[in-house]
């Protein structure tokens, strides 16, 4: 046995940075938590404490502030992509970065004032490698859906363990956390015009997954997950892999029986521990390889 | 010296209901988390174990459950008072009963489809006695606000420890707490004519915060504080005090100079802690006494 | 009508500070959680924003790191009178002064090296008027005790909405917040000899909490409660009040019946929510008013 | 293009089961949050709604209960190789199964009463396929560390955006996150005999990442991480591969010059965000592929 370094990563994590843009008296607001983590040859600094490779999570920190100011911050992946771009072009001995980036929305109330939207968050996670190849997945977390009827559940596998009744109407609620493949951008020179779809990309898919969850008349938790999948890939040719994790909040019927009344779907106990959680991919079969695109 | 049992309360705490109100195809949501405090003739219980004057929490919770149903939920404020009252009229030994309501608000998406909205929590907290009065205090926590410019901090005292500089031109946001008490019902008969109005309350004096923050130039965020209290006091009649407490979510300007850069009120780092917190009441000068109304 | 302000304050919250006590090869830890909050003469502030009175939060941050240099850290009752007296000693406008110390308790694994321990808090509440009074309240929070028999549930009170069994042996767990108020310091004079004893008065109390919880055969968490309360007023003559809020967190015994199998005591589903919440104070008779030492 | 269905799963996440073993007065107690995942012939629930091949994570949660009761929960790697197992054994469209335990630490207090220890949760991680093969990674999280001095950074990579003061004596804390691979059981055979060393193994790799956290002067946080990695290696020939993630808890020296007081390395201000994170992975070069043991 001998034993050796494997995979390893390092950088700032949850830098937050909030931009103002200022365009007379309106102001814009990006309010972002950018999180990087960079690999390469790091044998010295792991095996001898020798940091000539490392450069400081904190210099990392100060670029996410002096880009911002120099570059502004449009959609997230771009700005990801930029900073990923930098890491690996500017350090030799950094050959791959990642860069995750979370958006918190606000809602404007005033030419310069503000509220925050929401638990709702909006994520990215780029990649950028030395051999030139990018990839990047824009997603969201923390989207709250539920729907009061329109759910079954019956029809299952039993077991000695199985006390579960079928439903034929409950409630079926959940968080999603999903992420979407671009298709693009496989190399650094189309990116840039790629870009510019960013937002359109992220306003069509998290359209096309609240419409697919209100719209599915659901026999199970996993047939609505491969049906929000599907529709975005159907609508968005951008996109070429979606993945989806979905809880299933449980809305437990309360028995009322013993106090003399029925529950005709009414009145409900949400509960917290334990749920269901159902992940899964939906992806188009002509799909490139994902590399380490979700990592 | 004798050791002898003071204020005491119990209860079931954070019941979580969801009622559905079925209106042919088109539901209604109610989402809302209710906690339960008991108080009275309960020194048997805790000097020797007897618990011939508790209700227990379980029933309290059933209790929750079982009002939904027959009543519904209607405003927050008038099903914690309906509870309130239940209590103390059907029980001996409770003397006295607290309710508070947590409401998660949803926004509608189809008929029976909805997606949560926002982290902002609507409350209230409701006393009512055996000796008949009753205090209603509604309000919201976690409304985060942020000015992006219209605030100003100097002129203010200084000592050995004082490094800050004083500020023309910088970022203000908070996550507002807020509560703001009925001057009625004072008694129960009017209750419920009163009840009508909460809806209309919450609305307004919401809005109420929202406009003074945004439209205030702040000297200070006690300032501030006072100009929303002020302007819910001014605006709702129905109202005679409010309580608010804003933490100073501070927001720093990033020193870019190292980097051979400005930085015009563009580039901020948002800190976690510490924070500023300023907590204030506003009343009016004829408010009735407040007596347990906040506890 | 006029709207009036009320009663305000306002300071630096959670300024975390961790000092290193340097003897030789040989460190000290102590690590803290800090938060001040201090009212006086504020009007102008709030009504006018003139901030002649208003010491910044900056200033006050500042100061705790200062004073934990200048005077180190001792017993966080300690830390926190210094801070409280200095402020309304050395600010005009400031009368009154609110500090609450969070500590975080490490435990040693070499000269200078810890490891945290445990989610428990050591916490204080500090009140110092300039009328020369102060108050302290020690305490802890998130001590988390489970007996797994030695208690009962039964003989309640029952109403239309009960469907709780009498529970003969069943499993009582809670995680406590307790706090107890010392008799003196009344006067400043005395506080400094007094402020030895915090930390034999810390172990002392909340080792009674830990035995009467442990020792006490409980009928109802209530006669916990006011067994644990007692137990420290008898223990610890420097102390007058103890309030403490335990919540009860169900552990259910699961109903293995429709697997065939028994469960006499054995396996138990802990529930996150709904619980209950018993609070109560228990007190010296003789106790002092408490005046705003809970506040 | 053609949409397809990729990898998936589903189970029930966080069921917190307690176990009591009762030996007459004297109890033991099990805390575990268990999670399970399983995987197979799922493709017509996903794409039809059809829940033949689904059994339900309802009776996944009553099997967590019916096991705990039938077999107990000994060492938490057996339980959930036991469960792992046994849903790949009963149902025929589950080809792969992962459980996923955390255990709660309690520490005697009584014969049969107990205090929770701390934050640190001892975790595990199984996986079983359906071909016979298993893979077992133990581990912990939450373990928080702090050397308050044997700390240097300095030597590092330097670009224009590096403003970082070379540390020649700086604090390092982590909150450790560990996972360590066991080299067997490779197949179920073997498994029994091998599954009475994982209290040892746990217990040793413990101590071998405390003893190397503390002994280690440090010259990087990534050589202290390797350095952990290896000790667990070169101590516990029955694990193959370690993997930390260790989050750099920033401890800034306060600037007390401003008040005329110096700082040597006393005062120290803990910050929340951002804070470096490093990943890494060490082995055994002659360690068996990983396969899906650490998804």
């Amino acid at each position: 046995m001998a034993v050796v370094l494997g995979p390893n990563r390092y950088g700032k994590a949850e830098t937050r940075v909030v931009r103002v843009a200022r365009e007379g008296e309106v102001h814009h607001l990006k309010d972002c938590t950018v999180s990087i983590a960079l690999s390469g040859a790091m044998e010295a600094v792991h095996l001898a404490g020798d940091n000539a490779a490392v450069l400081p999570t904190d210099s990392q920190k100060n670029t996410v502030y002096a880009f911002a100011r120099e570059h502004g911050i449009g959609e997230i992946e771009e700005f990801a992509l930029l900073l990923a771009r930098h890491f690996v072009d500017s350090q030799q001995a950094v050959h791959h970065a990642r860069v995750a980036i979370d958006e918190h929305a606000w809602v404007r109330r005033g030419p310069h004032s503000f509220v925050r939207d929401g638990t709702e968050v909006r994520t990215c996670l780029v990649h950028h490698d030395r051999d030139g190849t990018s990839s990047v997945v824009s997603g969201l977390r923390d989207l709250v859906l539920l729907n009061s009827t329109g759910s079954e559940f019956h029809g299952f596998a039993t077991d000695r363990y199985t006390t579960l009744a079928p439903a034929t109407d409950r409630v079926l609620a959940t968080a999603v956390t999903a992420g979407w493949r671009h298709a693009g951008p496989g190399t650094g020179s189309s990116a840039d015009s790629y870009a510019s779809s960013y937002a359109d990309s992220y306003t069509g898919a998290r359209e096309c997954l609240l419409e697919a969850f209100a719209g599915t008349h659901s026999l199970s938790l996993q047939q609505t997950l491969y049906a929000m999948g599907r529709r975005v890939l159907e609508r968005r040719p951008e996109l070429c892999e979606v993945r989806l994790a979905l809880p299933n909040r449980h809305h437990f019927l309360v028995d009322l029986a013993p106090f003399g009344l029925d529950n005709p779907g009414e009145v409900y106990y949400a509960a917290d521990r334990p749920y269901g959680l159902i992940e899964g991919t939906v992806l188009d079969d002509a799909a490139p390889p994902a590399g380490p695109a979700w990592d």
